[in-house]
């Protein structure tokens, strides 16, 4: 269990946060101290057929009262929420502090493009930096092909620490320029040898592991937290949401933006949650089935999909906690509804990634009969810039005289 | 001059904005009504040697004494900024509020890549599209094959109006699908026929220019006011540096940040104006060799340079003001100094467009006697997603077992 431990203490951090411990979702009373974070979700309530994973607790009773909506001395963007997230040893990027943008009559998105390397990612590797920082790791090591990846990048090269990046053998050119900008090193592999080596790198040279190690999700344990920032950037400008629509790969997001609700609504300053919609391909869907299952993690097989991000074979505890808790549903929509709610968010001048659509698509699934109560939220995780294909093929240029153009134009219903 | 009001009057915005009119850069005895905006530069003060800009007049008096430093009633973003903009017609996406990140003692970063479509672009066609719309335009015409054309898409499709791009027709599929996201209708043509073609889009069907149609660079008369909001962001988070480095290509936004410095002082809400340097690829430097030659305007001819976003054959008189009445210079940079300040930010968790680096690498040419006095800040204008070469070629895939993982980490100085 205490896998690094042995190696170095963590530094003390002088830091604004009342974290507390590790706290068991598998067993709430089954707690751990703060340091260090476990790394393989919960070792006592976990078993070979499911893991468990912990999450931060915090000495709430700290909390000042206009957290939500003071102007507090900690900072803008995650450092304005410090007092409830891991302490923040890793210098940030300007991350949070995200736009809320209302596409319709109480409609609204959050537009998470606009973090440092354009992704909600941003939000879990400052605090999952921070946590190597305090342990005083010489790096970081993570198993990502896309937006996880090139996050811990950039948060590992501003904190001045090494990242690996073990990647799929697919890496488009783009994407490869993206993780390798921040001085990643970049090894592509088969998938399945991504874990166990993530795991070898982390023994072998103290790396500190930010991406999952276990056979059903659990991920790194401080990593949630950061995504409660988002409950609390929506809860200071607009209030409580009646829903939230969250394109869900594993989970953690989904489960970070409930906790983030409940304990404003546990600390008085909120008075209720809102019901949280997971989004995930219809190719997959291991959340949708352990629900339907009722069983706290499964196993699906994934067929195909353009949504990379978020097209994941198992599902972890958090993401069914976070609907079964707040009555909510786990939705399923298929690429052409994805396509569709990306063409949506396009007309409102929002160029998203497909999997980042599948909040709003999960909104649009829903019948007259099922419609929530408003506002709503849908969360748009990330840049149109991340899909590596689908582009459509290259236009036939014109000579640029007026006839072809006008031609165009009219066939565009313009001038027509 | 009066392109507009014959053929439709503009709508009346309800606005805080305290506009009272245009004047000529060419004269500033030279005055224009507020509408319609002078898409031809200054008519009585232009020749066909020499373009002269209009910029925007308002009237400071009506500006109250906490502009700077006060939580305005008129929101966050462009809108904290309503009384010294045009009016804002147009729906925001959420431009401006961009981080200003220290990565040396003094020397701060201005990360315009955190913008609605990743660029410095969207605060000039918040404020361009607004035109439009109070314009009664049906669409927007640009011609542009990057950055400006995509933001242009994005707040045409978020204010309901068309949107046509004049580009290059070697656009590749990932900016073609950037454009056509947004629903613009992307015509690609030889780069000289784009011009003509804008003026005739606009003179057809109404659609409002968003670029240039002047031999020397005028562009949209209202544009540039929309980058002084980079300055009045600086200038509350920070004070007024010594000195500020931009990326320049026509020179637009080098004008927007100096003018809003002036601005500041002239209200007496600041004490100072910095230095203002404007940073051009090497291969062209139109601005650099204007001042050099005591011109206005000039045309030099454009060797090869990957900074495709700032590879301008002519400048702007707003370029050679800002450099001369700042007294800042005008620097020279080429792609192997761009290319090591986009190594020096990647390096700081930032990755951004080569063009974007243009800032730093200006900086950076400076010697010891040259050094400027701090605080310093280098605007980055573009995220590296918007580069379109490059790239490395692809990394040889690894079999997932451990000896060959350890010989590349090795090789990358991690464990040996």
């Amino acid at each position: 269990m205490d896998r690094w431990g042995t190696l170095r203490l963590p530094i003390v951090i002088d830091s604004a946060s009342v974290a507390t411990g590790q706290r068991s979702l598998g067993d709430p009373d089954v707690r751990y101290s703060l340091w260090p974070p476990l790394s393989h979700g919960c070792p006592q309530t976990s078993s070979p057929d499911v893991s468990y994973p912990v999450e931060v607790d915090y000495d709430y009773g700290r909390i000042p009262t206009d957290f939500l909506t003071g102007q507090t001395a900690f900072g803008a963007g995650l450092e304005r929420w410090a007092p409830l997230l891991p302490p923040l040893a890793a210098p940030g990027l300007g991350e949070g502090d995200t736009p809320l943008l209302e596409i319709g009559e109480g409609l609204y998105v959050k537009d998470e493009s606009r973090n440092p390397t354009w992704s909600h990612k941003d939000r879990l590797n400052r605090v999952t930096t921070s946590a190597a920082v305090a342990m005083g790791a010489p790096g970081v090591v993570v198993a990502s092909s896309g937006n996880h990846g090139a996050s811990a990048a950039a948060y590992a090269a501003r904190a001045g620490l090494r990242c690996v990046v073990l990647t799929s053998p697919e890496l488009p050119p783009a994407v490869a320029a993206f993780l390798s900008a921040y001085g990643a090193v970049v090894l592509p592999m088969p998938t399945e040898a991504r874990w166990p080596l993530a795991e070898r790198i982390s023994d072998e040279f103290g790396f500190h592991p930010v991406s999952n190690l276990t056979p059903f999700h659990t991920g790194h344990s401080f990593g949630a937290e950061g995504y409660k920032t988002v409950a609390y950037e929506i809860a200071a400008e607009l209030g409580v949401p009646g829903a939230v629509f969250v394109p869900t790969g594993y989970g953690e997001l989904l489960f970070g933006v409930w906790k983030g609700f409940i304990e404003l609504c546990r600390l008085g300053l909120t008075d209720r949650v809102p019901r949280l919609f997971s989004c995930e391909p219809a190719a997959g869907g291991p959340l949708a089935a352990a629900l339907r299952q009722g069983v706290p993690a499964t196993r699906v097989t994934v067929g195909a999909t353009d949504a990379y991000g978020i097209d994941c074979a198992v599902n972890g505890y958090r993401g069914v906690l976070a609907v079964a808790e707040s009555d909510g549903r786990a939705l399923l929509v298929d690429d052409a509804e994805m396509r569709a709610a990306q063409a949506e968010l396009a007309a409102q001048g929002m160029w998203v990634e497909l999997s980042a659509a599948a909040g709003l698509a999960g909104l649009r699934t829903l019948s007259d009969a099922e419609m929530v109560e408003g506002p709503v939220v849908c969360v748009a995780t990330s840049s149109g810039f991340k899909d590596t294909g689908g582009f459509p093929s290259a236009l036939a240029p014109l000579d640029g005289s007026w006839e072809p153009a006008r031609e165009r134009l009219r066939a565009a219903g313009i001038g027509s």
